[in-house]
């Protein structure tokens, strides 16, 4: 069950990054729902490798074909099974990665769980997993969206180069306009100028994704080990690269005393709302109806173009040296990721609150 | 569904701040395990409210009577139920509370999402839940133990006063010797004097809990949504006024390049190895018998001393001032829930690891 | 997970049968119930042993104790733990029979599968689990009850004395006023009689139980591997004793042809109906709006008062006789647990139901 | 959830009759197991339809493509995805049918459940569905070969024309002799006569599919919900068309006095079992090592070609003849998807068993 996601949204995952394709079932889809084929065009495209000089320049036209669960374009109740499949496939550069294990990738970890493993490309444990999330995810963005809810994710942080303020600082409009999707063009270029010098030198840089979820109604999440923080960072870690998850004030919260951050009630013209927004619109587990945000820190992406020391399966040391196509950094294209996770979890979460209502 | 944690050792909680008390059922324990109740004792004792002086006052002796699951001592594979009786519960305490909602508490949302909420002691909401995860993961350190893995949790940051160095900077053994929990002495000092002074003022403050995990042998986890981390921070977040959680370098791995930080294998005497351990002791979801930490991150707790705004059900505007007795800082007590929650964790992904094998 | 039942509406059970008692947690029970607690005393009044001549002569008041989960009387959305304490357990009579196993028990298979089992009253394997199951259901009923719903079970048979006529041909009204709980008087005297028999030869017998529910809307139970009938299926066959269940014309629709049990539809005063139901009120696994009914088959219990040949734990062949209070027919009591399961399949249905609405 | 069946090998099914195909997911499946393609097409081709003169002429070439989870023939541990491809599927033969609600098919409750529905050969509702399942249970049945258990279902009864014998009664092998399906051949040409005679009519039959399992050992299977045949009537009651299960004596149980059917355990040359088999082969939820065996009682196919009173999707009173390929008899086909779904159901619970073993 490890490749299910969610309660009654439930999408379970499957594919590697040199089979047939990566796919997925989506169970549990609200019926009724006129499916937007072009909105999850725009979402796989913001995903896809090759769109900007700072990613990989693996080609994937990454095509969705749905296999079944539309009649007459709506979804009918019924199970939505899709696939992407992969095109652009070199699995001969694999050859020497099936005998060595690469540095901080899956490759030892997946050889000692099952006794065997794909190497084609990191098989299961790709990145390229992810196709699957941003297609079951623009779904859950058009039910969202018919909701009033709307997600934004954007790149606060490459390397050193960090956003200062909080989302609010910013126009999000702007994110899409420049390759690192950052809202502030001018830490954009600088961003952008990072990844290209590390890329130059063989290397890869990480970042940090600031997501902000606006218009949830107060009530949904579930108490104790469904809070909505923690499906959430569940979510988002179990993405390829993440290290780290917060919400709200996050990490910086021990440098704030109690009377400090507590949000406080007021009564805005007939909504009790809270006049600071440091819980990051989730109190106790539930959404209150603040704004919720939350960050996901990525490690810079394992694969460099440069020789690595390593051992082979059989544990004699060895070295290594990539070679092919790989992104200098995860950023740009973790950014549709993490807004199809969240999309994913706030959809789960609605449509468990239904129990609720008389 | 939402009261359950773990997919074969599986922990379901149950009870209220001041109710009858809070108790749990464990589902799947491995059978023949000899139960150590006074193992389980002291953990209790490590959570308990009134253990020193910077802690609340609360009284609670923190009895566990086992309900089931037991004979002669020993697990049966049947489920194991038990509950832990609430003693002093001052509900007149509470009155002005069923009518105003407390700023940062979980109030206003149960109302909204439920309709309704037991006002006593927060209900269901209150951290006094966390008693029954520290019952299943003494049981969970018991069979851990057994197979070689230790759980070490520790304070490494009140308000501003942090750690610098990583766990192995410190000697471990020391955590318990102070009413922090900090394996620094002078540190300990330090944030006890933070404490004291920030509980002189009506206010509180939050801090970080770094855990380390011993032990865990290569090839733990499961791949995608299950991923090591991923159920470990879903773990963390879901622990009351939890903000964050990260592991290996977390939030600072954006500030180091791939080339830095890939923890290169090697052949330390016939075992595969990593030189480092950036990663933190998983790869693609996976252990990699390196040794497993992470971070998580509180914020200080909620009730303070102090006059606040807020308003009352109906949404009028309003005044509160919180009487009695309360933590004014979280961190002591959160270690051993920490613990206990990453217990629950790495047993259960031992259990479902048992599944690959022949 | 073995021991929790249901999707939403989600009981776990846990306790044996001479440990300190029997409970259950009750976890996704909408908010807001005003719980009765007099007919949760009935419902375990039905099932209760010593409660005629033909039961056990064991004596349990049964009395249900609430841990968690109300708040003045209703339910606050939160987990609902009970426990029923055992009262008259005469652990002595069963040190023999931790020794041997009895013929037709779970003494064996529960030793082969854990290597230890409880053997005071058959531990977790004795029927005595059922009360959690009959304190669920009465809450189930409850709520179902107020959506117009109502579940009717009766015997229909004992060893060779049949009902030979539906459902339709009795006054329901009439199963509770005679000890086995037959709607048809007459029959009730031959089952009565024929019981009595049983009992004063040492032996037992088993029967067939009829379960009627009336007021289930159209549009419920899940396609596939949900289908109403089959999560009625599992839950009927989870009761100890029962061997076998059917729904609608069950195992005598080989009887008929196609164009013969057919249930065509029709139009009744504005409601699309069908003029017979054969269908037992599911189609595709779906209810239709007609009453739903099924079968469920028991075997004689297996403690007889007569001299059986056995093994012991080491496997010798040895004889066993066992001494003690037992029911000569699990019957009358097996009504009230039939109901409870459905009340908590039919509920649990009805809440996941939501999740299609707008 | 409800098209996921399953704890660890966890088989999600999709497709309609008339969409791109049938697939679905097996996640859980144990590693390193060279799958045999051919066995798999053996299990598609006693499920095909148009294999004998007793079928539907519809035509499926039913070629198993398989999407993910193997690698150089293996399976790797990861979700294995497979599709089979509709081919001769005349969606204009579905016109009427959308418009009109078949008698006894799920038309009208998925169109009241979901608001809207495939009308093309049933969608989802359709008994295409189970190919996937035998897809999956084709992988299982090679798996449960490997470690000695073997599954044999075949026809007992169609119509009035039954065995009289139990299993033991016949050489099984006999089985896929006869078109029927039915190791009696005397037999099995009345029931192929009764068939045909029903066919020429325009008319369907029904009738039961017995199944037997040998080889399990003793412990498999888990108490109160999860019991062995708890799932196996979940598992049997999900396939279409079935209207009753049962095992061991079943429905014949109350026939029997408790010291007539209980099956007293003996020494067998150092094993432990049981005289006689009432049991069928499972107490208390759990295997006790004898075999396996129950039965399935199916209703004639709800298609027959003669015209019957139904309803508009308004509910205005009309009639419908229904023209079209279908199968005037369910059972022969319906005997390699019983053994799919046991050969699903033995090997999770199998693999569930592994927990306990130290």
């Amino acid at each position: 069950m490890s490749n299910s996601f969610g309660e009654i949204f439930r999408l379970t995952t499957f594919g590697e990054s040199h089979g047939k394709g990566i796919g997925g079932v989506i169970d549990g889809c609200p019926p009724r729902v006129l499916v937007d084929v072009k909105s999850i065009g725009n979402e796989l495209a913001r995903r896809r490798p090759g769109q900007s000089g700072i990613t990989t320049s693996r080609r994937e036209s990454d095509e969705v074909e749905f296999l079944s669960g539309l009649y007459e374009g709506k979804t009918t109740g019924t199970p939505i099974a899709f696939i992407v499949r992969n095109e652009d496939s070199h699995s001969s550069d694999y050859a020497e990665i099936s005998q060595k294990f690469r540095p901080s990738h899956a490759d030892y970890t997946y050889q000692v769980k099952y006794g065997l493993r794909d190497p084609r490309g990191g098989g299961r444990s790709s990145a390229r997993e992810t196709v699957a999330r941003c297609v079951a995810g623009a779904v859950a963005k058009q039910i969202l969206r018919s909701q009033g809810i709307e997600i934004r994710g954007y790149t606060s942080q490459v390397g050193k180069v960090r956003l200062e303020g909080t989302y609010e600082a910013y126009d999000l409009s702007v994110t899409e306009t420049n390759a690192v999707r950052c809202p502030d063009v001018v830490k954009a270029l600088e961003m952008e100028s990072l990844i290209k010098e590390v890329q130059a030198d063989g290397d890869t840089v990480g970042g940090i994704v600031t997501c902000v979820i606006m218009g949830v109604p107060a009530g949904v999440g579930e108490p104790v080990f469904d809070k909505l923080q923690a499906t959430l960072a569940r979510a988002m870690l179990s993405i390829n690269a993440a290290k780290g998850f917060d919400y709200g004030d996050g990490f910086d919260a021990p440098l704030y005393s109690g009377s400090q951050h507590n949000d406080v009630f007021l009564n805005d013209q007939g909504t009790i709302r809270t006049k600071t927004n440091y819980s990051g619109g989730i109190q106790g587990g539930i959404s209150n109806g603040e704004t919720i945000y939350f960050r996901v820190a990525f490690k810079a992406v394992a694969t460099v173009l440069k020789e690595q020391e390593t051992v082979t399966l059989t544990g004699t040391p060895t070295t290594l040296k990539v070679k092919g196509r790989h992104d200098p950094c995860v950023l740009p294209r973790a950014v549709p990721v993490v807004e199809a996770m969240a999309a994913i979890t706030i959809l789960d979460f609605l449509l468990r609150q239904k129990m609720y209502v008389e």
